[in-house]
């Protein structure tokens, strides 16, 4: 019979893997609260080279850190992106919302002529103000997202853009970074991002725990 | 007023991401269903070079869309993989499990000196032969199937084992396809994984709709 030797302990595992992020990872240029959420987003994809593509207002994990405390919802655009959200770490009990699904959706995706995704944010614009946006994996939502804002709409209180893919990932992670509409932001430049990554990120807002 | 230039047809931009998908990806050295596989899984999570670290059983993706087609159950060990698997691609209604927040497996973990996402698998084994299993997260939760194979477990169809991380990832994926104890196998070497790579695999075996 094989017997494996592999660490058994989750909070040893959680520390070892926390220590090689740390000693692999160029985190140095980073503010001390960015860097915290870089390692727990390599954790999450095992990738230490992210670092490389990281953007971000200097203020974002503060503000949005704040906007958790006072009771902001988090804003996700995928329902991956919600179940990765660890609901013990969040300050507020705060409502973790995806309006993918509702109903009106398919409707909303055909009058405006754009994806669901995309449609599925005029369903956040009563919860919009304040809040944390997550997205984590339509380029479109994203979008979607700087449209809304240009057009008046009320300011989320920090925008977490972590969309992934080969089309339109990139740019709409760049336009933000170019015009954030006066909201904290973080990004992960290029291609690369995804839900794992984006709620990793929002998780590691949420909580300074390790 | 910023006017953004996107893609907004949803279809066209799957059909537009596939396509870079094919042109970039050295996808020669794969059968053509893993190929297919391997495409969505460079979907999810953006990055061309995913092929050079896949390795798998030649049969994998026959056997499990076979097992899926019969009726058989998919064992997720995170949420965020049974979120991630889309439910109108599964061709028998398939049943989706993750026992991760069962009530028993925190004593089940005590019990066995190990995570709970190792431990959650004892609930597993009545649903585990032939069953599709789906590792997106926890190399413990990999490592503890392989253990409970080796002392008589019954043997799922095939396992999709794509753990992310820092910490015994890399090695359960090696041990699995070293000794992947008869059944059919998946893995994406070294440290990348995670759940939507994971659910993506699972998405493409279930049905070959692009």
């Amino acid at each position: 019979m094989t017997v494996y030797d592999y660490v058994r302990d989750g909070a040893e595992i959680y520390r070892r893997s926390f220590a090689t992020i740390r000693a692999e990872a160029r985190l140095d240029g980073l503010p001390d609260d960015v860097a915290r959420v870089a390692v727990r987003m390599i954790h999450s994809c095992g990738m230490t080279d992210l670092v490389d593509d990281l953007a971000y207002s200097p203020g974002v994990v503060a503000r949005a850190g704040e906007a958790l405390r006072a009771g902001a919802p988090i804003l996700c655009d995928a329902h991956m992106v919600a179940a990765g959200v660890t609901r013990r770490r969040l300050p507020a009990d705060n409502e973790v919302i995806c309006t993918l699904r509702d109903p009106r959706v398919p409707a909303l995706a055909d009058e405006l002529g754009t994806t669901r995704s995309a449609a599925a944010l005029e369903l956040w614009r009563d919860h919009l103000g304040g809040a944390v946006v997550a997205v984590g994996n339509a380029p479109t939502a994203l979008f979607r997202l700087l449209e809304m804002l240009d057009a008046g709409a009320p300011r989320p209180a920090a925008i977490i853009g972590i969309p992934v893919g080969f089309i339109g990932a990139a740019e709409s992670k760049a336009a933000l970074a170019v015009h954030p509409a006066g909201c904290e932001f973080l990004v992960v430049h290029g291609r690369r991002g995804g839900s794992a990554m984006t709620a990793a990120a929002l998780n590691a807002i949420a909580s300074e725990e390790e």
